[in-house]
């Protein structure tokens, strides 16, 4: 497959369906979209115009069944994602799938078992494991420059909360929000947690408490090798996105702090300042969205496993069960416990 | 009192007894030294020639009943704290008590109650209070520069683990060194804690396990306000003293960095680098100590409360001996639950 | 115009060629590339199949008589550039040229006589402006952030020197690399420099010397409106390129810092340390580059004017060569005197 | 002279003989001050109230016929310096005088003359070469860390300006502000200027300008060994105080930051922040006060050299000249034409 371009299709033309469309059109010359398809086709029809994507599909049936095409992004709503990778799997297409792969451990497992019966690729798309600081951060550990991991810190905080709508559709924090800290907590220290314990609130907003779900939490993680783990969670942090990670080792600690739009600092009689850290996913992770598909590209084409497969869709799942088990029963839970 | 100098006697010639010396003696005109006294009787003889204290008592009691002295400064072993408080007091004597008072709750209440009785003045030496960085977060707390606190972290770490055999006189992680940060969650928030959970290990020292101790700990705080906090502590930071705080409030977040010797950045072929903060207590907090010193002898001299009073040397022993019983039991613990 | 792509043709396809045909080829909807010319044809072919340029050309004539092309981009050695602009102006083309125009002034004033008479836009290659960090600085002069301007500081270091040959054929240490800060100096300030004095030395490299040429300069330069500022070159910055501006004005000061390819810091017991900035100036100005053919192609289809015009082209080239004559004279030169 | 403390006459009893007072009497228990004396008899007998002085004396000349006195400190007005010298010398007295010994080289000349003969000790007041940051960078080029040095920037402004009486008296910006910034070029490059070049106005205030003085000045230095330099200097940073130095050198470079009361970064909705740098010279340069009184202390009473000699007050005050002169005739100047 290595003479010609991947073969794209896009299902889901909304926010993260528009950024993968962009950097396959604009930014990746070894791939290339085929078609696109979202419930909403007026959606669809734009981004192909934007894009120059040369087809308008009928459906996610209609990319899943079409033959030219070798790959599908998956970036429909996340009830959507299970039953889509299994039929992709089954028309023996590989599949680049935005996380969560689904709400319930049951769901997910058919999807990877469909997966593995079919031998197709599967990438899910946790992209910050693609952040030039958290791959720096793990270069840290894997290198041995920090010695052996103790303890890790995880601030991982919105600009603002989303709308009470988004919340309520959302899974919870810890499926929308944590996951991608749990995700980057095994990413980081290259081990498994096997018990989360949780303090939580709902601060930000009353109307997220009245929903059932948390905006404020401290997820303390233990891990099988030792480390103990934070994640910081707010869904307002009025200054800007906040992503920061800090490992402490047995022969140093490594930190990472937010990237701001340029480095400027003004000095006045009032204060020593700089400009707002950068507010947005999309612009602070703008990199790391062309690189994970750049992987998922070469992957593909060259035949070899994907950096973030089945499994690493399936953990972070897991623990999100278990972190909201914790906050509800008041105790520390084991992972093993929010299996069926 | 006002025209004088206050007359002070120190009990307890060792480290900290020195520090306090040479703030009294070189730093503070508007106290002097009126006698020392220390079971190594050497090692009070070289501090009285060293800041030019007139004189070597045969004994805290000698020290305690000197007509001459307005107030004595508490330098020697825990174990000693609550009884040396008692008599002080008793005597009339203004008390300033390194900490933690003891190790027990019962003593602590005794020593209290003698305090209260003889209405004399008590300042107990949680000195990061008076350090410029913890000062200046507290002043955003409470001016609501940074709105409302939702979440707290401090990163308290220690360059290197001291001898073993201070491990075991020191009531373990929580009494001897986690103590500063509980004091410091309740004084940045203002507020009282709760709840705390641990989740903790030995893991920079096998002989520190071996004496039942923990070197590395993550204790989780729930304020009664809602706040949560946690405190990161680890006996060994191979890059030297680490001393951070950390608040995101509704408003915004502060945070403080380490101190450094100097603010040199030297870049070559290699790296980007700058010196090691500041290793030792005694350099990191040389401020702290003469302040709280110098509010000490202002507030015996004026007759106003000192700014760390009695109950305040209380309430962190309590929360550490719950920390302690939350790794002990594996659950969360109430304060409420450490009470006799 | 503005329904269709505006239609570029591209001359030279050496380093900077390729940069701003991959700007078009793949960030920038709003532009095509029709055809490319190179002396070396092997280059241009390697691009066309790169970029999906449709055609190459066998000249830089052929590319500027072809009527299907609306602007061409002159990116081959400078002492083609004033030629091929009064070419391309007299053939009706808007013109994008590298800097600089010229080496001479009496070139550059016939090729923008050629570009004023066919009354087409030219922009000129001075990327910097659209960096984010200079555009920042440049925001705090004109919105009064700082006050009004008094001292200003451009540090601007190579990681390392070019080959010999380069220097030899390169105009000159001020034509070659001041010649970016003499831009800068009048974009931030937004004024005029009258004089300027300049001390120098080849300490870098001997055969940089034996050549007739600078490595190492400073070049101090008066505005008419008062304010005093420097420029700090040197051919080798081990640490990687260093791109700094500072201004001290009336109210308050900015500076920028370097950029870097990841915001980690590392502690071990040695250092404080973090990763060396970005080390040349393709992955530092990555942005910049692809902004300002944004901004040209805006301007062209728009008919608006160009944010860099010809006598922004001309003016450093006057710096340049009153800073080389200040250094062989040894005494403040005032730009009149460099004018013929 | 090992076993008692070194007697020390204080003459001046102004901002600085204050300072300098404070550490001998609160942090330097290797000295005593046995005298002191002022013009303004009230101001040395608030000092010696203050600082626990047995005498105030009747005049200089008292101090200097002391034969209980073994050096003398000269903090009175410029234009008495060398004269004080003088007889200090002739008496026998090792002699600590600020900076500058005089506003004229003959003057110099006569006072050192006297100290040579004498074979007294003698330390000019240069306590910058004390602060931990010009420390730090001095001992990075003489350990080779940043290679071989190649340029150097000084920036040295004032928070705000002093009043017109004293910019009346003080010698001109170059004596006054700049000569601190001439002993550090010297210091840190440990090589000698042989040429300046100046640009400079008054920007700041009229009335410094009707004044015949100027407040804002960038001079360049050329050093025999090639290094360039340049100093710039402002009598306003309405910041603060602002004091850092950036040395290039052939394998890297070190540049300081200002230094701050505080640690804390504030982020808000509106910037991220941090308190402003010390805002004067007594706050940022504590330290490097009481490290030159330590250091003089430490030479006389061991008979070593003084860090900081008589031709170290004698160059700085030539190289005020030579800029000076460079402003009035617009030339770069030697400094061998300053010399009688």
């Amino acid at each position: 497959m290595n003479d010609k371009r991947l073969r794209i299709g896009i299902i889901g033309a909304g926010r993260i369906g528009r950024v993968h469309a962009e950097t396959l059109a604009f930014r990746l010359p070894e791939a290339e979209i085929a078609s696109v398809a979202d419930v909403n086709r007026a959606a669809a029809t734009a981004l192909a115009k934007r894009c120059g994507i040369p087809r308008v599909a009928e459906s996610a049936e209609e990319i899943i069944g079409d033959k030219g095409i070798d790959a599908v992004l998956i970036c429909s709503p996340t009830g959507t994602h299970a039953e889509l990778i299994a039929q992709a799997a089954e028309a023996g297409k590989h599949i680049f799938c935005e996380k969560p792969i689904a709400f319930s451990l049951q769901a997910i497992d058919a999807a990877l078992a469909a997966v593995n019966r079919a031998g197709v690729q599967l990438q899910i798309g946790f992209n910050r494991r693609f952040d030039s600081n958290f791959a720096r951060v793990r270069k840290a550990v894997t290198s041995g420059e920090i010695g052996a991991p103790l303890l890790m810190h995880i601030t991982s905080r919105d600009p603002a909360p989303p709308p009470i709508e988004y919340i309520r559709a959302s899974g919870g924090i810890f499926l929308d929000m944590t996951i991608h800290d749990f995700d980057m907590a095994r990413f980081l220290i290259g081990d498994e947690v096997e018990e989360v314990y949780t303090t939580a609130g709902a601060r930000v907003d009353e109307a997220i408490g009245e929903a059932g779900d948390l905006d404020t939490a401290v997820v303390l993680l233990r891990f099988r090798n030792g480390v103990i783990g934070t994640i910081d969670n707010c869904r307002k942090a009025p200054y800007g996105y906040d992503q920061r990670v800090e490992i402490l080792g047995s022969e140093g600690k490594i930190a990472t702090e937010n990237r701001y739009p340029n480095e400027a600092v003004v000095s006045t009689g009032k204060s020593v300042y700089n400009d707002l850290p950068l507010n947005f996913f999309m612009d602070r992770y703008t990199e790391s969205f062309a690189l994970e598909l750049a992987a998922f590209t070469t992957c593909v084409r060259e035949g070899k496993p994907t950096p973030v497969c089945g499994i690493d869709g399936r953990i972070p799942v897991a623990m999100a069960l278990a972190a909201r088990r914790s906050y509800d029963e008041h105790r520390p839970v084991k992972l093993t416990e929010v299996e069926a």
